[in-house]
């Protein structure tokens, strides 16, 4: 057991997913029910809401709410993207972080995010062990990325890999019945740097005739000339061709495919990609192969569809925010629970725990040897890991035909701290 | 009753919904028990199998697969977007489709689809009058932008309705979440001509904070300034905003607001529009506001999302099938079924008729007096027209984590005419 005795705050941090909200639910839950903590605080905005002092008393919400975040996407709590000063060159940022926390007696920080937050979860825990103040700061991974290191798959991708799934399979069906008309077609993912959530439109092919039918992941060299070959042959097999593509694919000399400069204007920022991926590709195909082509870039609606998350995924996040709270009280600090794999069919999973700089330094891509040699396609390694993390869907609460979601009612804890200007 | 006795055929047009199956599943089941039926065909990619004679016998389908259309998005059947030539001008398409009717001893011709299609039906009705052919002509509704005349509602509207408010819903949360970084987010949707479906992501609102804040539609008035006025009242007040816009959307003078050529650049075939409206309207708020604004077009998946269909609008799209049949084999021809709201609270709804001249001659927009006076926001009369359509699930069965979907075999018909090219 652990000696520490105090409040306890979580916080968001990145791009939100369909279940993050159901891990803080298990670290709230469990947090609330446990003696070493006093009161369950919220971070409004991820480590922005610790800075500047923004934080509500969650143990205040209703239990209700609370119950309803298992069902309720994206970041309840409040996420943001604002990346710490660099702990060598300014202090000023971390030693705000621990005077906020020692003014409000915050003994256990809860971070779920990426490998960014574990680092920044990493350098908090040590500044707090120079400065002598006796905290525990654990980790709960989530991304829909799947890129975290040191876990078999992170909370947030099997519930983005269902709904891709599931869209390549209905969008594919439409194709497949107007193909005299529109005849190929192309989706575009979120997956800037792994292709895990393109990759698993493939679980969406149970015979050669369902879409997807070729897929592109920034695992996998791509070239247009191999592009065009790839859809010609598969549009002289069927008569169609549909086409998944990963936002993240890059040409053969590292640029990204969304950035080629012939194909889209240069927005008001001067970023040169105006459009994605897909547009590109249709441009291709129509040029080349003169194919009318659709294209759909779903944005954030993949990455918070909770009216068909994965049921697995849902419950596993949830878990892993239970699991964080049970190793702080037990003592463990400096970890982020990570998901271990022991059983593939059946399929069983437990949690383990990794150290937090382990996970900040790590990425991990889709293995090559995960796709069939041409590399426009998952193999049956990739299906073998992924299909487990889609299984069972969520009973969301309904209202008037739409999802019914919760939303705080924020009681601010006092300031006790001077201003501080991010 | 109809002393008519022979073969029926069915035949999907136009844009797949998600519950088109579901009205030729009621065509196909009701038609098989029938006694004036003998067999029942379906027409390989709508009219264009009439015309090349690509006919298969769905009576040799297996029962389930034909019950498993009740939960299979898109056209089964198979659809096109052929226009058959003005009979006007030039009769061959016509006699060709009666030269093959006649072959095969068909009777009954079923036609599931919009106004051009209930034009064609009605053509095909009076030549066989003229030619002295004796058959019954019905139309089934089918369109998810419910621009058709002469009926309440569509089939196939309140199932894409249903889904892009959840989405408005789901991806709304998103930008509530890390509203500091992502600040707004523009939903583009489908809508040719009619605000209907962008106007559906309204159902989404259960109080100031939801998004959609601000939706655009072509019936309104839309420019430039009220847009970016609008979207600055929005962010002054709550920090974010979430806008859902159709891709119909026009400027004053009448050009497409996804034509702005000065925002993108043309693609291979020479259309202006590489990208949509949400990529202009972003643009726009980037350019004028400098917020920072991720923008969806969910393209093909929003018209096919079988997943998270409308109850209401499946079933009622299987009872007009149904319906469709009862009235042919009573003698009833000419006709497409309607559906006649009785009630509104609680919600009725019951089948009638109209003829095909009428569907094929309307149009219905979007009613200016359901907007808000401002012309950014259905009101309360649309919500009421709207909120019964989408209430209820679908329960897709489902398999290894994603639904399952027929296919027909396809069993061909031996051909009897002569080769035919359109």
């Amino acid at each position: 057991m652990s000696n520490v005795k105090g409040n306890a705050i979580v916080a968001q941090s990145g791009g939100p997913t369909a279940v993050i909200n159901a891990s803080a639910c298990g670290v709230i839950q469990q947090a609330l029910g446990s003696e070493s903590i006093t009161g369950v605080y919220g971070a409004y905005n991820g480590i922005l809401g610790v800075l500047q002092e923004e934080i509500f008393d969650i143990g205040a919400e209703a239990s209700e709410t609370i119950e309803l975040m298992k069902t309720t996407p994206s970041a309840a709590i409040g996420s943001c993207r604002y990346k710490l000063k660099r702990i060598e060159e300014d202090r000023a940022d971390f030693e705000r972080v621990l005077e906020v926390f020692k003014a409000h007696n915050i003994r256990y920080f809860f971070y779920a995010g990426g490998n960014d937050s574990m680092d920044t979860a990493a350098k908090i825990k040590k500044l707090s062990e120079e400065l002598g103040y006796e905290m525990i700061v654990m980790g709960v991974p989530k991304t829909i990325d799947n890129d975290l290191a040191c876990t078999d798959h992170c909370p947030g991708y099997g519930s983005v890999a269902k709904f891709i799934a599931a869209s390549a399979m209905e969008a594919g069906r439409d194709t497949e019945s107007l193909w005299t008309f529109d005849t190929c077609a192309v989706l575009e993912t979120m997956g800037r740097n792994a292709g895990w959530i393109a990759a698993a439109a493939a679980l969406a092919r149970r015979d050669e005739q369902d879409a997807p039918h070729l897929i592109y992941v920034p695992e996998a060299r791509f070239t247009r000339e191999r592009f065009v070959q790839d859809v010609r042959r598969v549009h002289s097999g069927l008569g169609r061709c549909f086409i998944v593509a990963s936002e993240g694919m890059a040409w053969e000399d590292g640029t990204y495919v969304a950035e080629d400069k012939g194909a889209l204007a240069k927005d008001s920022f001067g970023h040169a990609q105006l459009g994605g991926v897909a547009q590109v590709l249709k441009k291709i195909i129509e040029g080349e192969l003169g194919l009318k082509t659709r294209w759909m870039m779903q944005g954030l609606t993949q990455r918070n569809a909770m009216h068909f998350a994965s049921r697995t995924d849902r419950d596993e996040a949830f878990i892993c925010g239970a699991e964080a709270v049970r190793a702080a009280v037990s003592g463990t600090s400096g970890k982020m629970i990570t998901l271990e794999r022991t059983s593939n069919s059946p399929y069983e999973c437990t949690t383990a725990l990794a150290r937090l700089e382990d996970v900040a330094n790590g990425e991990k891509k889709l293995p090559r040897q995960w796709l069939n040699e041409e590399g426009n396609m998952p193999n049956e390694k990739f299906i073998e890991f992924a299909r487990p993390l889609i299984e069972g869907e969520v009973q969301v609460p309904m209202e008037g035909g739409l999802p019914k979601f919760m939303r705080f009612e924020r009681k601010w804890l006092p300031k006790k701290c001077a201003r501080y200007d991010v």
